[in-house]
């Protein structure tokens, strides 16, 4: 085992992150900040990128391609793969020829359907050694230079493990995060992009659409200027990294399909019930929903609602 | 003039608020608070809002009707409407019958065309001495409880005045919000009415929408156990009173029934786009939308996104 001299108790050996961005910029950081790794190799195309990354001392190396690095990548080291979604075929391709199967492999992608799909066109099917996760702890903020070392306390991390995950590398990638104070979950792929489709895919294509319509469709160029105070926290995600969120409407579409066409239903029959003047209908709609939402504040105590 | 002796120097001399909830409340405990007004009287039905109120500072008087304390009032008072928007008409014929026309009245009523249908409706015509107003302060938050004399501090108040609205009165209730370090703007009922039925009625609907489909058309009962980050802000408005929304999409209903169309019609559009796997589409809007709503966080620099 090529164990760091310097840290020798280290979980992870060579920690590579491939996509220096908010999510893989932060597990880097998070991880050298607690010792975790031995050390952090960053994997960028961008120059810029790897400069900030490096003056910000989220990584301690850079490279320009996975391959550069594999070599020397073995028993105990881990790849991270937090490119945008539809970037992660590209990156599980040169994987396969370069990385070792001792390599633990897992990523950071929003979808973990299409991250299936692509490992198995690849691979013929997933891998042991890969172990497909997704921390959620997204953000409208994005760049190596949101890269935050606590960005995971308290947040949840969801695996997808297959039946032939190896053990072994379930476990590594488990630790690792729980290192970092995250909650780790395990599901079903299927349950994982049915949940996310529904709770943040869904609310994502709400906002953007929302803002949209205020801007293009109404014609009023005050329109944003007397918004009132609960606007700001609705739209917020709206300000989310354009690429990152196409990506993950392509890369999920059929739940996102399903979730839309739900929401557009329902939203359709308060429409109806507005211009029907069906006082009931909007009541029964609006007190089940802040009972269902005051329900769910209440189970995570965690962040409260401001006082 | 009956001045206080106690405070000669008070804008008003008797403020009365029909309806202690968190808009009214607010009102009376920061004029209070400020000595802007000499004494703060509710009117209220419930007898343990009554006490709530009492005890809690934010008037100085409880009376259980605007008959009982009409009498009393002259020039330099102001009643200050705060029930359900559906409910104001039957203030408005009690304050015709018990009122005298020196009384400021205004309201904080978040739709401006049913007030002044129901005050043409009870008077003629909308009367002078009628101030409508809407403090654009409004939360998740409700009851004579979540009363804060500062809410109003660097928020905004929009005054719909009409074209015989009495100066003096205008003039009194500028004052009055401005007193709170609220910032007044003027704008016609039309379009008040279109703006928030855009950038408040419509996202309220959205979301209460929104957290219904996840409670009752997605048949997941982890479904908001997962629920990302964004998710908590996104939906914070559907834990807003139900009873108070019901009465704004009933009383806005032509503005609400536009804007949700055109919300529709560009949902429908993405969802068509996302069918397609048309690419471009969806990277047009979220870059569309994610501008437009960084400009409009830029315009407004008192309450940066959290860093």
């Amino acid at each position: 085992m090529d164990a760091s001299p310097a840290q020798p108790q280290a979980l992870i050996n060579k920690l590579v992150v491939v996509g220096l961005g908010l999510i893989g910029g932060s597990l880097a950081a998070g991880l050298k900040k607690r010792g975790v790794c031995a050390q952090a190799i960053g994997v960028v195309r961008s120059g810029d990128t790897g400069k900030s990354a490096l003056e910000l001392g989220v990584v301690d190396r850079i490279c320009q391609s996975l391959e550069e690095i594999a070599p020397e990548l073995g028993h105990g080291d881990v790849v991270f793969i937090s490119v945008p979604t539809l970037a992660v075929p590209d990156v599980l391709k040169n994987a396969k020829h370069c990385l070792a199967p001792e390599v633990t492999i897992t990523d950071g992608a929003s979808v973990k359907g299409s991250v299936q799909r692509a490992a198995e066109e690849v691979f013929g099917q997933v891998p042991p050694q890969l172990v497909m996760g997704h921390p959620i702890a997204g953000s409208e903020r994005s760049g190596v230079n949101a890269a935050n070392p606590d960005l995971y306390e308290q947040h949840r991390v969801i695996l997808t493990p297959l039946a032939n995950t190896a053990p072994e590398h379930l476990a590594r990638v488990t630790a690792m995060w729980q290192a970092l104070g995250a909650e780790v979950l395990s599901m079903s792929v299927a349950e994982h992009d049915e949940v996310l489709g529904a709770t943040s895919h869904l609310p994502h294509a709400i906002a953007y659409s929302l803002v949209d319509t205020l801007a293009q469709d109404i014609d009023n160029p005050n329109i944003f200027r007397y918004a009132a105070g609960g606007f700001r926290d609705f739209t917020r995600i709206a300000s989310s990294d354009p690429v990152m969120w196409h990506d993950i409407m392509r890369a999920n579409k059929d739940s996102v399909l399903r979730a839309l066409d739900l929401f557009i239903n329902n939203l359709s029959r308060m429409r109806a019930a507005v211009a029907d003047e069906d006082g009931d209908y909007l009541l029964g709609v609006f007190t089940r929903a802040k009972t269902a939402r005051d329900q769910y504040t209440g189970l995570d105590r965690r962040r409260p609602d401001p006082e």
